[in-house]
């Protein structure tokens, strides 16, 4: 048997077929073009999703389970996507709509939970009972597994860390409040201090390396001045990695996991960015003699969404 | 079957007889003499248990467990305590000590984690399987249920709410960082807020409440003063539930339990600080419409640590 797993995104649909190792046998993708009704975006999703499952020469029939991961939140109950604000969805029958198509078992769950159960299947994590995941990207989600299952909380919205308060009375947050995680942590964040940094300091590597544009300084940008050993980069650099530390810390006081993964756009910048953060760490540890959490970098890249939306069909 | 609870505090010792609903049938008290040799302070805990036993007319072999709740961090593999910074304990084999008195299975844990499952078993969030306990006293602590158990974290230390950042750069603490939440949500916390808030507005009722000497203004105070409508002690109270409700809300975006408990010291001013930090919630979560937490105050004051220890038998 194998799963169907589909990466809902903003601009792009990914799906993929899956084996029972998580492993992707086959995928395709088109274009999300989310200002269609929802019903289009779905009869895509499923086409995709047929057509790869035929270039395996396989049938429905084949199928055990159909996982979507969505940048939004969904009713596990319900099979409803409740909000997904890329997509300008809201209570949206997104199981009963695919479900027309593929009449199999629907899942459907937050794209950062979905990167987390990839990775402690078939990535990072693997072999690991608890862990959490966090995606550094336009913003700062999280996936958070505790003993071999995916923590979806109470009322389906935990491990919602972006919008935790980091700097009480900070920066100002899209979300209307202050001082939150992603103001800091998110790739986003990154490119921001970066193009603050350049506007101090013309002569940095940031000039040249954003072809004379300064507004086109972003995340990578950065980091790439950075490892080249650019001054001004090198303390953008370390200004993040000593928030990112903070982040992580939160995790591990709180949760107490096997391992913290460090995925999305950041996350590329591979063992620069983990060792910065693991040196970071012992100064914030309550119990410096103890254990703690290793600190990793995703190892799925973006093949983490379509992995992880065909695993979340195993709870059953 | 019973089991014996006892609450292993800096300056007493605790001990109950508790059947297995969670009512405590007996108790009693000595005082803990921190300074002494551990084994003189396990001889006493061992006493006082055998004696509030006596007193019901029952013996060992009507025990099942016994439970202690320290204020430290114990190795539930081989029943030491790792540390205990109020009794000056280290590397304590408190199971080893008491079994010399008590041959029953011995369990040590946090007592903060012993006070979220005792309220979860006979509490306040009796009932609930994922709930978040929070004390507000010297420090803050907390415990995590989750799924009907207690979570104790991979390396046995989550749940160390009190050192996550709230304030980046903010308040020094005494673990060394800055901006720990327990610098903003602890009765210490509130206290001192209080004793700026009265060299600052001399007229305060803080001035008649503690006696006219300042230096002795608490958390109490300040409570006592805010309910009764002092202006300036309103203003700290204000404050102060603001930082509060910020760590709950961290609690909600990470966890989203069924509940949060209020416990510790602070919370003995009951509804005036619940209501308080239901009306303030509001505004920090993500997803305004959907269903969160309830805050509630702890039921269980001080027996929370008797009925919890003894209740940490029951996972077997």
């Amino acid at each position: 048997m194998v799963s169907i797993g589909i990466d809902l995104g903003g601009t792009n649909i990914a799906a993929g077929i899956v084996d029972e190792a998580g492993n992707i046998l086959a995928s395709g993708s088109v274009r999300t073009l989310p200002q269609r009704p929802y019903q289009d975006v779905v009869k895509d999703m499923a086409d995709i999703s047929l057509h790869t499952l035929r270039k395996l020469n396989l049938s429905q029939s084949d199928v055990r389970s159909v996982g979507i991961g969505i940048p939004g939140v969904a009713d596990q109950g319900t099979g409803e996507v409740i909000f997904c604000t890329n997509l300008g969805w809201h209570n949206v029958p997104l199981r009963d709509e695919m479900q027309k198509y593929i009449n199999k078992p629907v899942y459907i769950d937050n794209d950062a939970n979905v990167a987390a159960l990839a990775e402690s299947i078939a990535g990072v994590s693997a072999g690991t009972q608890t862990s959490v995941f966090l995606t550094l990207g336009t913003g700062v989600g999280a996936g958070i597994m505790i003993n071999g299952q995916l923590w979806n909380g109470c009322h389906g919205v935990a491990a919602e860390i972006g919008h935790l308060t980091l700097v009480a009375d900070g920066e100002p947050c899209t979300c209307g409040k202050s001082g939150c995680l992603e103001r800091y942590c998110s790739a986003t964040a990154l490119g921001r201090m970066g193009r603050q940094a350049l506007a101090e300091h013309p002569d940095s590597m940031l000039q040249a390396m954003s072809g004379g544009q300064p507004e086109r300084v972003n995340a990578k940008t950065v980091l790439d001045a950075a490892k080249a050993g650019d001054a001004a980069a090198m303390a953008v650099f370390r200004h993040y990695v000593k928030y990112l530390s903070l982040a992580v810390n939160t995790i591990i006081s709180f949760i107490d996991p096997e391992i913290v993964v460090l995925g999305g756009g950041v996350s590329k910048a591979g063992d620069f960015l983990a060792d910065a953060v693991r040196a970071e760490i012992p100064h914030y540890l309550m119990y410096k003699t103890l254990p703690y959490a290793g600190i990793e970098i995703a190892g799925l890249g973006s093949d983490a969404g379509i992995i992880g939306a065909a695993m979340l069909g195993r709870k059953e």
